[in-house]
């Protein structure tokens, strides 16, 4: 056994992160996943940046129990405010979720003007906002917080007049801006995707972090010969610390498929 | 000092329990108030019962250092999950929001069919319903779910169409019922209180929970002579376990004036 094998660790306020898992099994299905999602806490997105801090921290720690050999950090608010100290304290390669859409977005954009939709937190952290205009002072970003966007997703109406009208009220500010690209920065908005790219319209290029992301675990681990070499599917386990009434039923919305290999976190190890 | 000029403490997992506070403040103007808002934690109602159970008795367990002299759980999930838990922990009365919201149900309605909305938690609890049929086989209980009504009521959009929309789809199951009471079982509710109405019509009489619990408190401290005998202002002392984004501007919203007082819980204390 070399850390080859080793899983990948992912963790996520709740289910979000299960887009991002998503992704990452389409591209890389030899790899083995232990997911967390902290559902006794969730959401982060209306926390402070100390508490997100710290409970991104726990939820580290536990991953490492796995012996995991990489850290996804596939929630946006602990991408935003803990990514950097996550990197400082753990010894292992860390990626989160912001950094390949920001990426993906300078890529897409011709006309330079960026928008950008998250939940407060994230939107308030100017995390995304930070990291586009660093790439360039030609580069102009248009930020907006969608806070109705998760419970819409988690309830399962992704299409219809109420979600479109309320992916219209949201969006009409970024509509005036004239704006070529979109970031969903937000692991729940990819199941919004639909009702966005129509409000938004043809033209407007969307950026899905989810897909950025595994594009980028698969270079990471390339670049540090740490990606499994086994011809055989990878094993997902999902952990988490509470077990929230629908998890199931929604999680496979995320998850794209069957949801098995479901634990909880016991008390004493978190 | 006799335990008459003894704080009330109310808990909530946020700020929907401002809405109970409101109704207190309102008709026991002389009484001081403690509130916690576990905000590090919110929401309860998508997590598990002992969970729930838990967090209620840290919850507790802080407002008994300020010398309290009755517990008011202003949280429905709390108060379906944790209350006689709770009262069989401590040695103070404790009151919760649903027997109420139950009894004010049973005295309105004529025609025995009563409605109840809340929460995923609180609706699956079943903590209205037994309580509700439980007063005579007569009582028809229909009961439904509305999980996007407390991102609405913290989002502030209390009226418009995207409101009464998302109101007529979930409230639609229960106008088919030929209900004549509707029970508002989760504190948030009193703010969707014109929409509610608007889509249920001039016939069907809704309860607050948060009128009725404020007349039981008056009540049970009259009967347990705990009243405040003061002819001052009470004093109101807000403490939360997180300072989430716009707290305050919301938290102004669900109480019905400034929020004064706020402070921190430290973390050694919780």
């Amino acid at each position: 056994m070399t850390i080859r094998s080793n899983p990948i660790g992912v963790f996520d306020s709740g289910m979000g992160g299960l887009t991002c898992v998503r992704q990452l099994v389409k591209l890389l299905p030899t790899e083995d996943i232990v997911y967390l999602g902290d559902t006794a806490r969730v959401p982060y997105g209306n926390k402070s940046p100390n508490t997100i801090i710290k409970f991104s921290i726990q939820n580290s720690l536990y991953l490492l129990r796995f012996k995991i050999k990489l850290i996804v950090v596939a929630c946006n608010t602990s991408s935003s405010f803990a990514l950097d100290k996550l990197k400082t304290i753990f010894g292992i390669p860390i990626i989160g979720v912001i950094e390949p859409g920001v990426k993906r977005a300078l890529e897409l954009t011709k006309n330079k003007r960026i928008g950008i939709i998250g939940t407060n937190a994230t939107i308030n952290s100017l995390a995304y906002q930070k990291k586009l205009i660093a790439a360039g002072s030609a580069v102009k970003v248009f930020a907006q917080s969608c806070p109705l966007f998760v419970p819409l997703a988690e309830e399962g109406w992704i299409r219809g007049r109420i979600t479109e009208d309320i992916a219209k009220k949201y969006l009409a500010p970024l509509k005036n801006k004239n704006i070529d690209t979109l970031v969903l920065g937000c692991t729940h908005y990819p199941l919004l995707k639909s009702a966005i790219a129509k409000v938004m319209g043809r033209s407007i290029r969307l950026v899905d972090s989810a897909e950025e992301l595994a594009l980028d675990v698969k270079a990471l681990m390339r670049s540090k010969g740490i990606a499994s070499d086994r011809k055989i599917k990878g094993k997902i386990r999902f952990f988490l610390t509470d077990e929230p009434y629908k998890f199931k039923k929604t999680g496979e919305r995320f998850l794209g498929r069957k949801l098995e290999s479901v634990y909880p976190v016991k008390e004493n190890e978190f």
